[in-house]
């Protein structure tokens, strides 16, 4: 995997805001979020967070939907939306 | 409110899936569906299936996220997320 991803999931949102913006400062211009399922909703929050409070700058440069097939551990096959945004700053 | 439009809330899945499905065979090329919050990922949901399950022509024409800015009855001003697909059928 890539350094500049981040994966959102469980975690309150300002934790993957911090991971974004750190990635920024280490020196970036892209930064990659990913989510699936129910964790779609907390990345979009990311993305307007730190384009509204830290970097007015940043763009999205391209968001991308899909859908991964999952099996669990009893065997069910599980339909999972999933998301990536690719954030830009200029 | 224009009427090709379906907004996704708090109703299982396959109401909006129907929905859609819907709105195309009245006859419009495009169906624009909406949500806000926690809502997004059933938004994304819907999309998935619509195009994989009913509809394989069916393709994504736009993709914008917003975000809105509510004041709930207690005063407090909380920020939501927002999803605007809109899905056409060739």
């Amino acid at each position: 995997m890539k350094e500049n991803v981040v994966i959102v999931g469980q975690k309150p949102t300002m934790n993957y805001v911090l991971a974004c913006l750190t990635l920024f400062h280490q020196g970036f211009s892209d930064v990659v979020i990913k989510a699936r399922g129910k964790a779609i909703s907390k990345a979009i929050d990311v993305v307007n967070i730190v384009k509204e409070k830290f970097i007015p700058t940043a763009k999205i440069k391209s968001l991308e939907l899909g859908n991964e097939r999952l099996v669990t551990e009893r065997g069910d096959v599980v339909n999972l939306s999933t998301l990536t945004i690719i954030l830009t700053k200029e």
